[in-house]
């Protein structure tokens, strides 16, 4: 039907009051076509009757154009089937120059014009094409195991039922599909303790519509807005994009710090269940702190819960929205965690006197997120799946983020900055001081691994250089471990690039015999990538154990010995089972263990203090 | 699973800290989940045990709090079956006041803190629920029966095969859907001309999104966008709000008027196949003036093409798009005029420069489009349902149309303000100049009829406060008839409602004998509803004959009739072949149809000319 006579009209507009002839004109117009890729190889054109017809021309007008295009190759006439783009690329293909304009040729550079309010930025973008990568460290892309396929389908098909298409695809203005507000209001949100009137909720398109919404609504110049440092490169765009000015306040170990620099502040940015991008959960003592300065200061608070259902290490402490008095807090989170990027769903609660400001300009800007994929949202939040995918997600992001780790521990001991971080979906490494992250993204992007660098998410410049983000959404846990093995090569392999830090090799190592008068027995104080401590007690038979974590849950034994000048070394399960040789050397109590470049791959604290308590060795726990 | 214990703990934080007992805190917390409405009746609670466990207190806490909760009536016990909200209204229901924060009493004045830039036009909203009224005459709500449910829910099918639901729930960043970018490029843009490389398209959240893309992108308070006068109000405020200096440009029979006034501009917005909301088709020398006047005086062109495809009536025009040679037109169409308001679908062709910008904003500010809908889309095209339901648009439109006109020709003749108007969805129509369309459109809803007043559409001092806009994609054309026999009472209603615009009744009215002496014969040089001329010639023998349109293609046959001092007529088939009865005055040439109020309903020129040639009744033909 796309290929009726009638249907290419337009493109073959002829005009005979030009000077080329008719016949030409339409020869032209088939070639700017073809070079311009609207006919692809294979086309199939009108007869040259019909095509005569709609265009009011002779047909053999039509008839002779097309057979000079036979002759030039452009198209092929085949037997009893009709009149084709040609399947082969003639010569010209692609490079006819058309008299009119040209795709991609404009005269006038229409750019200049551009004079409102654009963004700036260019932080790092994953390539579009990421899952062609063998190694997607990349956080929140997830690969395709982990979407919900059978269940957004039962709750796709079901919102295509006819009474319910009926219902969603009337256009009810601004309002939001009651059956999802619904399903918010008294399923997700009494889970963070928070109550909302139907008035009080907006969905939007993501929650980054959300927080558009509230930069345009609430930045001006005058407008001061504390971000979290580090924190999310967009939003700092989107507020500075509206004019605000940004106060960048630091994150600890508690979250947001809160002391005398919010002061002034007209809105408060925060992501208190896990914070971004550091993964660090706001203490209940911070809460309070912040709802208290709050109130005592006059601001507002986003509160930005993206990540509330993923705390599978702890319970999820109360939303600040749910502990809120006064009505300060301006509540934004996702449902694409669960349901995936696929589906672009979000909502925000605040009093509905800004919800009706925010409904307002969602309206002007976008009207409302897809009817049919609210209603769709609704019924897979009504099944039960959403709460099934939840409890999967977390077992999976367990699972993953464990394998982080265990590989971490081994390839690159003590390289977590961040820590402990309980549950998520991601590890912020540490490098050594020479590395350039930026350098690394290259060089490990050509060896199939993505990561993300860490200076993009800081503002100050003070920005670590020589960090970079994992993520494990993208790959399975069984990739896990060759990803940060081929990772940790590529470091490797541009610290030798670099002549200047290498080390001299053999530079105080110890030989056989030192080694064996130090090592049997001997305690080694030790701590894992984590930062858990770790007991390992090596005793003279060349027997070993270790025990790691705060209560000494995690426990491994093993076996020692030595060859050549090198230590060896071999759990039963931690380090994945492997054997591993080092060279050693002592300074004071410390201990390095060396790679043959002479590098120190780990450390350990040599304690002459006898243990008191044997250490059992048993089935591995996990940590 | 919704019910477990587990998801209620959040709502039934206890704290033995607090004053409170831990009884009375969970009897309060459960009063205030059903004051909140977040427990709805018939809702079960998990057992006083479970409960218990989850929130660390004895059990026996949990069952006294219930066993008074009970007593109160919030809750039930039913036997073998659990604990449930009362299904009956207990007294205090939604009447209970809250120890913390309750929905919609915030204690602090959030909008204060607004000060970014938001909009504030109060244009007119039509009700949310527009489709329970009887006649919803809204332009752009589309009844049920329109929606290509079937079509819509095979597409979508599709897109929930497993191997397009991995594709498209992969997280490609900007990138929007090759399939549905490949549709647009190869299908639909060809039909209006226009070639577009992938880098120039951009999929948008329906078209409202590229032009809040545009606005944001181009205007600033030095930037000057010309916008059409009468046009849309969201597009005003848009440009407004980024702070552009507007000029509004009148539209004529032709389309936007392209003169001096164009001069300075920055941007020069245009909706040539179907001028909004005029729809006036901007005839061809207009386009090339204003695409000559956007080289000479150096503006860029937007082009709104939103009912490109709804020109049953005559063949459409090129797009300016496709005329322009420099590369100054970025052009704007949507989806969703076919595919309906429930999915949200739009695009835009620029420059790739341009096209950059808008996809990083874009980014910022929504993401995607969701692109499960951009792969339903791209299967709905594929698949030619695209143009069934184009075929279908515009047969049932045509069908809907000539109801309206056919009902206003014979309830309202002579109010279509702006004709003649070739296809489209919706007339404009003047009521008397004493109509407050306002007050009209208060009085109509209230007797079930929606319509839209035109004032909003106009931003000079002048718009007129009597004119209304009636569309037809709301109802069928079954019902319309009916709406404006109803409209039409309304509105004489309200004409009766100020006695000092009644005219005296009776003054002039021509006696049985005075009309029989005038009418018998007569020719009547008359103008149809729509603006056509129409000729009716009564004879001696009570018969009569009519012509109408341009080339007097439309005619019918009937016969008038005298009773009392009313002249009767009715036609075959015209004004619904019914029977109708007025009072005749006659002014020098001028004769007028007065109502039993002494009001003119309509009027014709007596024609003193013998006409030279009879007019031949046969079958109705359409118009």
């Amino acid at each position: 039907m796309m290929n009726s006579a009638k249907s290419f009209a337009p493109l073959f507009r002829v005009d005979a009051s030009l000077g080329q002839s008719l016949q030409e004109q339409i020869r032209r117009r088939v070639i700017e076509a073809i070079a311009a890729d609207i006919f692809p190889p294979g086309r199939k054109l009108p007869s040259s009757r019909k095509l005569a017809n709609v265009l009011g021309v002779s047909r053999n007008t039509v008839f002779l154009a097309y057979q000079q295009l036979i002759a030039e190759g452009h198209l092929e006439a085949r037997e009893r089937s009709g009149i084709f783009i040609a399947e082969t690329t003639a010569p010209g293909r692609g490079m006819v120059r058309v008299a009119g304009r040209e795709t991609g040729h404009d005269k006038v550079e229409a750019v200049r014009f551009l004079r409102g309010v654009r963004p700036h930025s260019q932080s790092y973008k994953c390539p579009p094409n990421w899952q062609k990568y063998r190694f997607p460290f990349i956080e929140g892309r997830y690969d395709k195991t982990l979407f919900p396929t059978a269940e957004w389908r039962e709750a796709s098909r079901l919102a295509l039922a006819v009474n319910e298409v009926e219902e969603w695809s009337l256009d009810n203005g601004e309002v939001d599909d009651p059956a999802l507000i619904e399903e918010i209001r008294t399923k997700l949100l009494p889970r963070r303790g928070i109550r909302a009137g139907s008035d009080e909720l907006l969905v939007t398109v993501g929650e980054q519509q959300a927080f558009f919404l509230v930069a345009q609504l609430f930045a001006d110049a005058k407008a001061r807005i504390c971000l979290e440092e580090p924190g999310l490169p967009d939003l700092r765009e989107l507020f500075s994009m509206y004019g605000a000015r940004l106060q960048h306040q630091p994150v600890d170990d508690e979250g947001l710090v809160v002391d005398a620099r919010l002061r002034g502040s007209d809105l408060v940015y925060v992501s208190p269940s896990r914070q971004r991008p550091t993964g660090v959960t706001m203490s209940m003592e911070r809460r309070r702190a912040l709802l208290e300065a709050a109130a005592a200061e006059d601001f507002l608070i986003i509160e930005d819960d993206f990540e509330c259902e993923m705390n599978y290490l702890g319970d999820a402490l109360p939303a600040l929205r749910s502990l809120d008095e006064e009505g300060r807090v301006i509540y934004i989170a996702s449902l694409s965690k669960v349901l995936a990027p696929g589906v672009r769903l979000g909502f925000m609660v605040a009093p509905a006197k800004i919800i009706n400001e925010a409904r307002r300009l969602r309206d002007l800007t976008t009207r409302r997120p897809s009817p049919n994929n609210q209603r769709a949202a609704a019924f897979f939040l009504s099944l039960g799946h959403y709460d099934a995918m939840l409890r999967r997600l977390r077992r999976v992001s367990e699972e993953r983020l464990i394998a982080l780790r265990d590989a971490l521990n081994h390839y690159r001991p003590s390289s977590i900055a961040i820590a402990p971080v309980e549950g998520g979906t991601t590890y912020w490494v540490r490098g050594p001081d020479n590395l350039d992250a930026r350098v690394l993204i290259r060089a490990a992007e050509a060896r199939g691994i993505l990561i993300e660098p860490a200076d993009d998410w800081f503002v100050l410049p003070d920005g670590p250089k020589n960090m970079f983000r994992l993520g494990v959404t993208g790959l399975p846990a069984a990739e896990i471990r060759a990803g940060i093995e081929t990772l940790s090569q590529v470091m490797r392999e541009l610290d030798h690039a670099d002549p200047a830090m290498t080390p001299a090799a053999e530079e105080g190592w110890l030989a056989a015999e030192d080694i064996r008068a130090m090592m049997s027995p001997a305690t080694l104080l030790y701590k894992t990538v984590y930062g858990e401590p770790c007991t390992i007690i090596l005793a003279a038979d060349g027997s070993m154990s270790g025990r790691s974590g705060y209560g000494g849950e995690d426990q491994d034994s093993g076996r020692w010995w030595i060859e050549g000048d090198k230590w060896y070394r071999q759990w039963r399960n931690w380090a994945f089972g492997e054997a591993l040789g080092f060279h050693i050397r002592i300074d004071g109590d410390r201990l390095s263990w060396l790679d043959d470049q002479g590098r120190a791959v780990d450390g350990a604290v040599l304690s002459r203090e006898p243990r008191d308590t044997p250490i059992q060795t048993g089935p591995k726990t996990k940590t």
